[in-house]
């Protein structure tokens, strides 16, 4: 199933894909994609419903993150080979972890303001997990039954907020609309293997990153699985698999995004985002 | 006001303590406090309740987190003077931030779970802020506006996971019951001069930290208006403001947490924890 969330901003409502390309309301038989909106049993009763009986939305207008209220916005730093290389770091030995939060996740063709003070702005084409049960201390073996769905998301960041602030890098990663997600969340059945998945990033045109999945130091199985040791995951967090290269810091010259770039992102099976830079 | 949640974990109601030390509930008249439930508004309609004429819990039972569904729960780290120089590390010039789970959260009184692994268990007891409005780019001098009220956080650490596996912090603050929170939500007019309030630890019934939030390198105004620079801060969040010295780690010898133990917990005005630690 492809499931996403439309209309305007913080009234979205659920819908489905269906094979058409047509939005189908769900609004009446599920709860929004928040938390336990998203967890296994919700999304088997989904399955479950005649979606050829819902309601065709005419225009869906927006498309709003397919995910809201997500509770843990976590990421892997540093997951792919030949970002680990670009940014002059040694791979890691084990998975890099850092929070964005809640409040910056927005809608994949909303604009990303650029908030005061900022001068290195970035883009990070990822892919995001959704996690569908409660999840902790599981094993490799166990960990992609615990998996709601796959999604894009930019991991838009900021890295004078990131890199010049000491400590930890959220600052960088968590201003409004510095979280693009969607268009849509992608039960793992349409999404085959999750680690043959084409990944790119255009900004106004340009291919800037163009990778695939398979590039990735540790795979989804792993993440979730490490994760788990040191935190129960829930429904509805939403866990970010790192970038690959090919972000504007890593490039030779540095490239930042201006006022009226334009970023396009695509992964396998998951759709694509446009996404305008505008200032505050 | 004094704010709690009361009932079996998962199934807790809101309440309120009244002068007499009774417990009233307000499950009739307000929301869960999560989220927009403790925004300002949300505790001024509490506020112009009777809440006299509401009815006394003859046994509340367990006092659950004062807070659910906290969608960013975020620290300040190495915030007091004397915890920085007894790690050894430079009083930081800006403030240090990191992340907690929100599925750590547990009640004032539960037991501390040892999870697997775990060898290193520590004890930081912290002012935490809890925020009622949505909050960005404010200034320091409206930053304490945006505030809905204060409440004891013990920021449980597992220093091996915190410092033994590459990357942020974020990995040693996560696991299940690494965040007791409460028992009261106490709105500011109940708490007075928030940077004069006595606060202390004992284990086993030493005292392990005795302070006062007048070593706090930071204010709560400052750090509000710091992290709204970077994100945007929502009802409902918590922040914990950093802890005193004289945590396991940084005593001479260290000491760390062992099944049995009993930790106590007291902050000026917000009331006090007790924990029992217990394996997993």
């Amino acid at each position: 199933m492809k499931l996403l969330r439309f209309g305007p901003a913080g009234a979205e409502k659920p819908g489905h894909l269906d094979d058409d390309g047509q939005v189908r309301d769900l609004s009446g038989v599920a709860d929004d994609f928040a938390g336990d909106g998203v967890s296994l049993e919700a999304l088997d009763r989904i399955r479950a419903t005649d979606l050829s009986s819902l309601p065709v939305v005419a225009d869906p207008g927006r498309i709003g993150p397919c995910l809201a209220r997500v509770a843990n916005f976590l990421c892997v730093g540093l997951n792919y080979t030949q970002h680990a290389i670009e940014t002059g770091a040694e791979p890691p030995k084990e998975p890099v972890l850092f929070n964005k939060t809640s409040s910056c996740l927005s809608g994949p063709n909303d604009p990303i303001r650029r908030p005061n003070g900022s001068q290195r702005l970035d883009w990070e084409v990822e892919l995001g997990i959704v996690i569908g049960a409660e999840t902790w201390q599981v094993s490799e073996d166990d960990a992609l039954d615990r998996v709601a769905g796959y999604c894009i998301v930019n991991d838009v960041s900021e890295r004078g907020f990131q890199l010049d602030h000491g400590g930890q890098w959220t600052k960088g990663k968590s201003a409004p609309t510095f979280g693009p997600t969607g268009p849509w969340l992608v039960t793992p059945d349409e999404v085959g293997d999750v680690q043959k998945l084409a990944l790119s990033t255009t900004v106004n045109g340009e291919t800037m990153q163009s990778s695939n999945t398979d590039d990735m130091i540790f795979t989804v199985r792993q993440i979730v699985s490490y994760m788990s040791r040191f935190m129960k995951l829930m429904p509805g967090d939403l866990i970010c698999t790192g970038t690959p290269e090919g972000v504007g810091m890593g490039r030779s010259p540095q490239v930042f995004l201006k006022d009226g770039d334009v970023m396009e992102l695509r992964i396998d099976k998951l759709g694509q985002q446009r996404c305008e830079v505008v200032g505050t």
